[in-house]
């Protein structure tokens, strides 16, 4: 279902020789309107791909017609040469579509750019430009699963998500699986809906859907140089909802899709949650999830089975929100195996031996809550990181 | 050498019975005077192990007759109790040493306690206080080396380090070698001299000392809740020398101890040296580095021997410091293998089969510089700290 749930949207996935590998490796994605609405968020990371630097431009505008996504090559730190590609990459895909379709309605300055893969090697444009030819032939209404298949790294499945609304429909596709800690976004994400809704109103809605899902993914605590968040409204159901009907059906996929990044990083063997609980302010509570997220020694214990609840104290402490450190409480599966900042309840109650490990943190310091999402540390995720480039 | 290199000390390390294994586990140091000057540094996490707030209590008064370290636990997040136990120890060495002595020399309020081991976990008393009386016993002017050897935890060797000055001794022991990324100090160190300097000067050499030593190793990312450096004078040399020799020498015999922890890192095949030039300020330099030397998935790729200069650039991109991402330049080895933000010289030329592997990030932003070191993440990192509590 993917980006071609909505009503208005072709796609297609192929394997234009990028990767070594023979895989799948370009998506096109068409909003054939008619509206070209569309919003977008990008990593915060400084260091920014040239894909996103493109594509940042082409969203001020408020309309995209097409997005172009390759795997096997993040063209980031690629430096003007590396810029020059995308542009090159935005008006061939320009070019084709107006030839296929016999009219002149795609303009370079409105077709999206997103890629992934190792930073600092260019993108075989020899490969590249032809594979967006390919790509162009094969659009179809029903081509969103394999535009999703497209864009996988090292991603061991696919990742998709639909919600109807009342005569809409919010659908997305998502890739990501390591360098999993986005600041205003994740990896690369595109989101497609044949809602009527104006560029400013996806604006809102998709800021206020990533900033409580995207951006409370923390898998390894590294942030990427590409992530990039998408939302395109086609207006091909001829409905506009209701600003806040809308939020939440895009909230809900995003969230989907967030938590299918985690159930598939990297090595991973645990899904963590972490729950604050008491904050001061919604930021504590962000901030002291996150310390405990990117903690590699209770990451390492979680993925030993071990409700090292020492560690999470260890991880609170290097944080400035508010607490009180004999005021603080921890649960891990529901156990309170610390009380008042020391021994609570008997650790050995704790079971560890599903996926998802759930962790509370109370900071009893208010009312504020937040949870993030993380992953374990295992030999796994080493092997993976360290074996070859990625 | 260690603690007992300069003259006035006398030490002990003996097994107390506190580590299941019967490893030796309990450390005395003792200052025979005549000056008992002495300065502390301890970790800047929130949440402080009892042996933390007592001995920043005690060094307040500038005066330290004696230390017990014990390993085999943490003595943190142990609540009020925790607390007594290290009054207790206080009180119980201070009546054995005057009983020894034959004196009431030695008050409670003048010694200070270090632990280290598992969080959460209260100590064995009935063990402790029998092993300090033991302890005592064994108090020798050449103690230095089984002290050192009483503190290890997971290292797999005692650290130790001695300078010479004109006519005065800089010694000192340290342990540490997980949960390595202290904000202020780290993990346990007493260094001791037996130069005649005050506490305002040690305590004006240990700050300026450890700011740009103990500061700067980062091993893990994870800042422990016991860390502390303590540095003690006899006087017994009978020479006071100028600051800036004493400083120096205690700079040195800290370098020398921080190096060996790196060395000695839970899992690590490789010791990372991050040398941050041409920043604006030394804040941005230190910042720049810490964020590198943090970054798992560059941690992974160093394991793995490769120069993955692209998670350089990334882990740069997250920080604050001032930059412009097309001016910065990143070795490896001496290869500039990124220049201007993007390809610089072929990264096969890098040499990676040395256990030492310098990266040098230049941000083109100004002239202040810092060096954190650092090391791999490794399967045989996640094996230790996942196969049991630590």
């Amino acid at each position: 279902m993917s980006v071609t749930a909505a009503k208005g949207f072709t796609a297609a996935g192929i394997a234009a020789g990028i990767k070594e590998s023979g895989q799948p490796d370009l998506a096109l994605v068409v909003n054939q309107g008619p509206r070209l609405a569309a919003a977008g968020v990008f990593t915060a990371n400084r260091v920014k791909a040239a894909p996103v630097l493109w594509s940042q431009q082409v969203l001020k505008g408020g309309q995209v017609s097409a997005v172009v996504l390759n795997s096997g090559g993040a063209n980031a730190c690629t430096g003007p040469e590396g810029f020059q590609d995308t542009h090159a990459t935005a008006e061939k895909a320009a070019a084709i579509l107006n030839e296929k379709e016999g009219s002149l309605g795609h303009s370079a300055a409105e077709i999206a750019i997103a890629s992934t893969g190792l930073i600092g090697v260019r993108l075989p444009m020899d490969k590249l430009l032809p594979g967006i030819e390919k790509a162009a032939t094969e659009l179809s209404a029903h081509g969103g699963e394999k535009a999703a298949i497209a864009i996988k790294t090292t991603d061991t499945v696919h990742k998709t998500a639909v919600v109807q609304g009342d005569g809409w429909t919010v659908g997305g596709m998502a890739k990501g699986a390591g360098m999993l800690a986005p600041g205003l976004a994740t990896m690369l994400v595109v989101l497609t809906t044949d809602a009527d809704v104006d560029a400013t109103g996806l604006d809102t809605a998709l800021r206020a859907a990533t900033r409580t899902t995207f951006d409370r993914v923390d898998s390894d605590g590294c942030m990427s140089t590409n992530d990039t968040v998408l939302l395109l409204a086609s207006g091909a159901a001829g409905v506009t909802p209701g600003q806040d009907a809308f939020t939440e059906a895009v909230r809900t996929v995003c969230d989907d899709l967030a938590r299918q990044l985690i159930g598939d990083a990297e090595g991973a063997s645990k899904d963590i949650r972490i729950e604050v609980i008491n904050a001061a302010t919604e930021d504590d509570a962000v901030e002291v999830g996150r310390s405990i997220a990117r903690n590699n020694l209770l990451k390492c214990a979680l993925h030993g089975e071990d409700p090292n609840w020492g560690r999470v104290l260890s991880a609170i402490g290097t944080t400035s929100a508010a607490f009180d450190p004999d005021r603080l409480n921890v649960a891990i599966n529901d156990v309170w195996v610390c009380r008042n900042g020391s021994v609570g309840d008997d650790r050995d109650l704790v079971d560890m031996r599903y996926r998802e490990v759930r962790i509370t943190a109370d900071l009893s310091a208010g009312s504020e809550t937040a949870t993030i999402w993380a992953n374990d540390l295992t030999a796994d995720y080493v092997h993976e990181n360290s074996a070859y480039s990625s």
